[in-house]
């Protein structure tokens, strides 16, 4: 097989500098253009110095025609708000567009509006883009050529309570989702909220009840379940680098046991390369997950409280962004699923 | 005032450690003695070098009648179990004595006994501790001789839901405790779960359903409640070396908004030296209350949910432990509730 | 004794962090304004949060006149350069001025236009400044009136070489201090350098042969050594908050052993109340000295290669600046030379 | 190419961790047999969770037959004099036999022996021994059935000094190698040393003049200056995982330029897939190396002292064991030198 051309626009961010290291040692693709909105291009090595002795590459403006005419998969990973700006020109050339940011991850196109207070300017892709999730929608995304690649922190809660979702056996009011990430998920932006003594030897709560991760985890539950999924969302900001781990609460409504909820989750996810069910008793970390495309998860269900507890981890650059975005393409490709990723 | 003398029993832990700083800094209490179970003496710099230079104190033996002799307050700074083991001779000599450990901090003895799996040995002796919250048992600790200090987790929890419990607002069915404690909580132990390359870069979950100050925290806050409370709580071990961060949720049985709620903490703990309530739309962090002694609490009503979300952050070894007992003592001797304490 | 009255010109730096929090503490001094450079005031609280409850202080905009009829001491933790020219009003008017910044730490005005390059306004006041490190200039400190506080990097290399600057012992051209920091020496300015995820899990040097710390360190020790000292400095950024460990290279000129080496520390620093000396075969770290105003210092002879390795440890926030500045105050107001500080 | 079979004896250390993953990702070896001193079997994944899903290999009881009969080589990642007593079946098998511990390190054995205080059990062995530097002794690794592979505080000083061994610019007294450590590099072994927070917000440096590395890089520095060279080393342990930075001192003997090292330094490692010289003005960090098998290094020439100061940055697991380990034996087998490395 010839290798397969892939540009990335928007090269200057920690996911496309994880991108960019799962796209070098991919045997089947090669990494073509970088491209960012620049005056000047700008060496890859001097931007991310861990590159340099393995790779030329110069990140230059991004310019659509040129891209067309170099790559055929194309990834956006540009902040909310602006891929959706990016993205026509590559999907009328045919493009295989994989877009990190949030602008092609919901159904319902007056959520992403209202959530991420902005119009959408592109519509009419939205209708065909695929949520990026490969353990729910592998199918969808072999055929798609735009995918919406899915949030950090709804990957982590949505793959730890998908298999429950048809089963009756939770109560979908009663979702709790408590999240640790690491400060890797801040974003590259030097802030006072990123300086390290504001971080080290620190945890803290942010945005509760008002993450925007919340809609698009409600809006894809509600549809594996068919009913209304309400989510408690809590963010927190932990000292490590990378790395989210999930805990997630449901109120039991039937009674069910360990047995039959450890083996419901290992039936769901039988087969899948990156999602790891662990034997009973045992907790996942985010140290286990760190620097791969896994999804650890762990159960644990209380029947002093009736309540079940999930705990799933994940990396949150990498499953939780660029992995799972290299693992679409994978599937998009008809490559081996694991291909490019550790 | 005399400088009042004081010994340590149980001189080699984390939680003494800091004890013996705050009393150093103390300027009416004198420390006369340190006391475990030691073949030779050890001098305490040998143990903590940070003291070198401050203290000649020797760590001895721990002999009740030479303790007796020279001091009037002790703190057991041992594990649990082997704390009740000792108290009887300082309690039988009339000296205030502060348990750090969880021998003394239950009401139901019986419930103690189930949770520790243990027959308690000073039956007698529990029925007169009194449990050191001071912002909810400050008039019953001023007459105590016997203090059961708090659990690290239980202190932020319930200080977390205190205000609450009277009140029947919220569901007392519903209460999720999500927490995250700093590593110095697994006690200095050296053992492969405290090893830097385990702890560092990684957070996860323990316990989950089964650890042990539940029902200290189910007992506090039922008592508080006048109902039964029960709390599902799952304790984090997070890269850090202090603090507890407490997340926690509890359904909304009646209709009040955030501002009723607010003003709710802010009148029930007015006038306490040691928590501080947040304005409106503010979050705690561990960092803001590290090496203090106080509990930083911030709320947040989510109407669209119904839940209340309570934060907490403590640092585990002074509020959660050390800091709490020597403001204990601070009451029963009549000092300024500050002495000692940053 | 009446409250001395202090104000802090440049309040919102990590060594002001510091120093409100020494102040606060202090029993005979009372921190009565706080200035910066500012439009609006701001409550100190908003800066930083963990000052809530102990302090209703504001961050005013600096007005030379009003904290000359405030306060009786000023202290400036101002950037370099900037200090020079807030000195004047209150020196005019008589107060104790301790500089922070690097403005008036130097002999050699030349020398301090040189590395900083800029003239320096205030050469007057500089010909009256007392480089302010006790353990040297204590006589001079006591009756200073403006004191130009050492540098965090000099403090921890001047203290582990100064015994031996008068002893002819050592080889004055062969000094090499190798020295690693917290990321709070790079300030609080939020830039990539120290954002959480570039320092975290990495340890790099910077500025080798050329940070501004080396003039500094050779001016004083040439002073007390009579001859021309080079020190060949390389400092680190090290992935913790607070510290500076010095690991000091020096060619034994004469054949001096271990014994002797020892003993003159221990003489030299006799009856200091924070210079630690450790017994032979310790070495000190930046944890036991973290959040103190003490240096602790370990020396290993290395008769195989005829050097001397001095090992000091300081945290750079307290003995490194604010810690030191305020132990300059009490020895010029006669206050117990450790009050205010741990 | 069929697959080369490959075993481990010593599966328990973070060395055999690092080892494992670079293994079962290498295209052309397949990893048979992990043994270790067992009285049962245990699953990798027990020991290592990370593996789960990738491999279902068990740890052994390591019996050299049934290894003989299933593997063509051999590593050794036992402990210092451990070691020595399992190769001779290895070798005499005809096994390549790859060796991470120090016991076939030295070209004198008597030198072994004073290091190690022990006589060395396979001293026939020891003088068919190569050392594992790629970059210094490729050639006669090629030809090698036993690799003696290197130190990882060696592997970062040898790297930053051998390009100016033989060229007589620096003087071969004068070397001062300060090298900070990421706490892997103190084994797995849960001690009060290697406790969270003992080592958190912590440097110290430790075994000053006299840790067992200084006379590995003496003996093969030595070899090849072909003069005695000595050097002192003092050894950091630093609140990171991985990385060891070296900062390297040397006196100039000639009057050499900045431009000319840098050109000796990027001639001499002009090839190598593994040794990157940073551009003049640029320093190392362990974070750029990080999970890879990368040594980066950065020049100063600090024409005022007349010193040059090299920087050189590794993964200790890596480049400092695993890695050159499996850089080693891809020389050996003719695979490309990158196979399995990241």
């Amino acid at each position: 097989m010839t290798k397969q051309s892939v540009a990335i626009v928007g090269a200057m961010g920690f996911a496309a500098r994880d991108l960019i290291a799962c796209l070098l040692r991919h045997p089947q693709v090669e990494l073509v253009m970088l491209g960012d909105k620049l005056d000047q291009p700008l060496s890859l090595v001097s931007v991310y110095p861990e590159f340099r002795g393995q790779t030329d590459l110069v990140i230059e403006n991004a310019d659509a025609s040129r891209i067309n005419s170099a790559a055929r998969i194309v990834f956006l990973a540009l902040p909310h708000k602006v891929a959706q700006g990016y993205a026509h020109p590559f999907c009328e050339a045919g493009k295989i567009v994989i877009d990190l940011s949030a602008d092609f991850r919901f159904d319902d196109i007056s959520l992403y509006e209202k959530t991420y207070a902005i119009l959408h300017e592109a519509k009419d892709l939205n209708k065909k883009a695929v949520y990026g999730l490969p353990e729910l929608f592998r199918k969808e995304i072999r055929n798609a050529t735009l995918i919406g690649n899915p949030g950090c922190y709804p990957t982590s809660i949505i793959l730890g309570c998908a298999p429950l979702m048809e089963t009756g056996w939770i109560d979908p009011a009663s979702i709790i989702a408590d999240s640790k990430s690491g400060v890797s998920g801040a974003g590259r932006a030097a802030t006072p909220a990123t300086h390290y003594v504001s971080c080290n030897e620190s945890i803290r709560a942010y945005a509760i009840g008002s993450h925007r991760h919340t809609p698009e985890v409600e809006e894809k539950l509600s549809r594996l379940s068919k009913e209304k999924v309400t989510v408690q969302f809590t963010p927190h900001l932990t000292p490590m680098d990378r790395g989210i781990l999930s805990t997630i609460y449901m109120n039991l409504r039937k009674d069910v046991n360990q047995e039959k909820i450890q083996k419901r989750f290992e039936e769901f996810y039988s087969g899948e390369p990156f999602v790891r069910i662990l034997p009973q008793g045992q907790l996942p970390s985010t140290k286990t997950v760190s620097c791969t495309n896994f999804c650890d998860i762990g159960l644990v269900l209380d029947s002093r409280t009736g309540r079940l507890i999930v705990v799933s981890a994940i990396d949150n650059l990498l499953k939780g962004a660029s992995g799972q975005a290299v693992q679409c393409m994978n599937i998009i490709l008809g490559c081996e699923e694991r291909a490019g990723l550790l």
